[in-house]
């Protein structure tokens, strides 16, 4: 019986580095490969997929999960259940649909990069079409409980449930669309053009470089780059790279750009070497992982003891954009709170919202509730009822992401979950260490990671997300903690009761 | 058959897909990992090799190499000569014996650094004995028709034998010995200090950059960055990637370093993109590679019409340096002819001789007529009648190389052989171009390139060796270009008749 386990981890390693080879190739075309390389990367990276693929799905794999069988003591039990789980959706999905899902995808995305330079949707419309056609396909094979969505959010949370996300969703929607027009109408307003002035890339890059490693990010196990869109990608806990991109009049992109991206980097870099390219060396799921990336951005970075700390030093750095503003201005510019239509650049109270309306508008494509030609009359009413703000053409409205002409649906819910799982966790570590503003205000972002660490990076995907959950915060996902901490924050800046 | 000829390239393009992944898993290793990565890395390059050999070796490309037959228009001819040549070695081989000598020379590996920090070579020659053993017995797999030492020379130069090089090596020594004495005794000898001044890095950078571009090197379809040794590879001809090393006290490090990697990268680049992971798509063998590199290096950048065209300029970069040192005194400068005991700093002069050295003594080590424990005073007495330099160690005597340490062996005349190409590629290029040093001078590179390209580059892997050199230059190999050329070089530099 071990003996089957055994073989059966060192195939998973296999895959599992076939995903390190596939980060490594998308790191490379993101930051240092020569434009005249593209195609044969492009090759090379589909061999790549189509080789994983077919181990994924290998007979072996199968053979090996019915020898090895359920259970054992519990990092064993966690490989066996996470590697059937993902043989089991990919030998449901024949390799046509796959290479269909990846040729139309392609063909998509550079149909989507046309059309959104044009902000016209009706050139995408076909795409999406034949897409969703796809994926309702695949989602068929897959299989599911109650609706279609299911098996395709299954892939980016596993065991998360369409209802109950549109539950958590119907609640958000209901609690945060009056605070918005609350703060909009509030008597105090930040003045966000402070963050707008001259902030050379230098001191820009200093200051993320200072903060990251604050954080904790080990830089001998790590690297940070430029990139025209930041990520961040493992090759393994030893060998995590972040990207960020500057804009000298806009000082956040960079600064809390890094803090979101070292947030993701700390997740990967505490997940245990010796299960590396195994389940339980993985990080659990997007969500889990987004709430790390905002935790740190936000909850620390965007904190008012965090500036207590850094905020002279700030002033020395930029002397001329923040000679005269003091910590109060500098702290309310950094949390504006503005309908906007552009979700990458959203603040925290209304960025949720951003994403009800994509979950709300994929649901009813993959259910046929809603035609893809109704898609931008659809996005721009909902952003106007829910975010209030109504784009005036098809680039500031339903073309600004990548997602969809990529074949990916049921992504987007990831990132309201990672604000919502930030916000419990962060009250949960608050809990367990009573001082834990004070640290911040003197430096010690230690004691946090450590409790992340231990709570939440070393099991990688021992636990499934909900489970992990409840045991880290006693209760299952809820977004009271959210509601508590946006409520606490933003109020008294904007001199509200 | 052209059906079963179509399938076999496909399965080509895969392997060499894998060696693309393979090229960006090592340069990414030298250039940008981070330092904690090394083990997940190992692990993943040593997956990658095992299933680029279990493709090179499966029975499906000797069933379609047996159905495609030979022969047919020559592109397809040698497709069909390569990628039989490549199988048939490889499944000679056993897969018992390939792991065996993996395993043994990275630790060997391991073993050689440390002796070679401690200078003992008796640490070293355990490693060296096993790895020894493990190359007869892979050689007597593969068959050889007079010596093992052709089984394993095959790999890198195919097609050469030992008997003809070592015949080519003792007419090189009989006549490069003496001109290194006359040389040492001249009455001129140039100024070699001139060059170990101080030179800023960007000044550095930018030269080399600057002769890098002229050369024609594609920086849309390559990069140039650091590593400690430096190197080039290639993911494709879109994606050729060089690097160098920058010594603010010795000027010919990098500049002289990047125009040797240049011309490698511009063979690289030149090979035809339709062709990529094709043997029609890769270079000829190490030799001719390597006459490209030092033709660029030597016979266009160490020589007079390139500086008279740029020194003026590199006086106004190294302004220090370089103001009070006329054209004539820096151009005897960088040719400054010098026993000395570390082949990579070696002039163009004593290199060969070095090379003369590791040759006689991996062939004898292979045949049993040298013992492994004799090896350093071998060495030491070779270096003293060969080259007239003797080391006081071993570190700068027979562990200076990192070669053995790795298995590899046969390789070392690969350098030689590029010497001696270069010279005589050159010799004809100057039959083509009459005014070819005319043009150098006007800063016309271009007409040399294209002259290489037509002749060389584009060809990949059409000819072999010995037939692309009698086919561009009208005879074999022969050590008289070389010979006409160092003589009509450095005998008027160092004021001799």
């Amino acid at each position: 019986m071990s003996d089957a386990y055994d073989q059966l981890i060192e195939r998973v390693r296999e895959i599992g580095r076939m995903e390190a080879i596939e980060a490594l190739l998308d790191w490379d075309q993101e930051t240092c490969m020569p434009p005249r390389g593209v195609d044969a990367r492009a090759e090379t990276t589909a061999m790549v997929a189509a080789m994983k693929h077919e181990r994924r799905t290998s007979p072996e794999i199968g053979e090996l999960l019915d020898q090895a069988g359920d259970g054992g003591e519990p990092e064993r039990a966690a490989n066996l259940r996470e590697t059937r789980r993902l043989h089991e959706r990919a030998v449901k999905v024949p390799t046509e649909l796959v290479r269909d899902i990846a040729h139309t995808s392609a063909l998509a995305k550079d149909a989507w990069v046309k059309a959104r330079a044009d902000a016209d949707f009706s050139a995408f419309a076909p795409h999406l079409s034949r897409l969703l056609d796809l994926k309702r396909q695949q989602a068929e094979c897959i299989g599911y409980e109650t609706e279609l969505y299911d098996a395709l959010l299954d892939e980016f949370e596993p065991g998360a449930r369409t209802a109950e996300i549109a539950a958590v969703f119907a609640a958000l929607r209901e609690r945060l669309t009056p605070l918005v027009r609350e703060l909009a109408e509030a008597p105090t307003q930040p003045d966000f053009s402070i963050l707008q002035r001259d902030y050379p890339q230098a001191g820009q890059e200093q200051m993320a470089r200072r903060f990251s490693i604050e954080m904790g990010f080990d830089s001998e196990a790590g690297r940070l780059d430029v990139s025209v869109h930041p990520f961040c990608t493992s090759m393994s806990p030893g060998d995590v790279r972040i990207t960020t991109r500057y804009d000298e009049h806009y000082l956040p992109a960079a600064v809390f750009g890094v803090m979101h991206e070292s947030g993701h980097a700390l997740y990967e870099q505490g997940l245990q070497h010796e299960h590396r390219f195994t389940p339980m060396g993985t990080s659990i799921s997007l969500g889990i992982h987004e709430s790390q990336s905002r935790m740190w951005e936000n909850l620390v970075g965007r904190s008012r003891p965090f500036w207590e700390r850094h905020y002279a030093w700030a002033q020395e750095v930029f002397p001329e954009a923040l000679s005269g503003v003091d910590l109060d201005a500098f702290h309310a510019a950094i949390n504006t709170v503005k309908p906007s239509l552009i979700r990458v650049e959203a603040d925290e109270v209304t960025y949720n919202l951003h994403i009800v309306v994509r979950f709300e508008l994929e649901r009813d494509l993959l259910n046929r509730r809603l035609e893809v030609a109704d898609v931008p009359a659809a996005w721009n009413r909902k952003m106007a009822e829910l975010v209030g703000a109504t784009p005036s053409n098809d680039r500031e409205g339903c073309l600004q992401d990548i997602h969809w002409s990529m074949g990916v649906f049921g992504y987007f819910p990831t990132y309201a979950l990672g604000n919502l799982y930030a916000a419990q966790f962060f009250a949960a570590a608050r809990r367990a260490i009573p001082d834990l503003d004070d640290r911040i205000r003197a430096g010690d972002l230690g004691t946090l990671l450590e409790w992340l660490r231990a709570n939440i990076h070393r099991h990688g995907m021992r636990y499934r997300p909900d489970e992990l959950c409840r045991q880290v915060t006693g209760q299952p996902l809820a977004i009271e903690p959210f509601m508590d901490y946006v409520n606490a924050k933003f109020r008294p800046i904007y001199g509200l009761a």
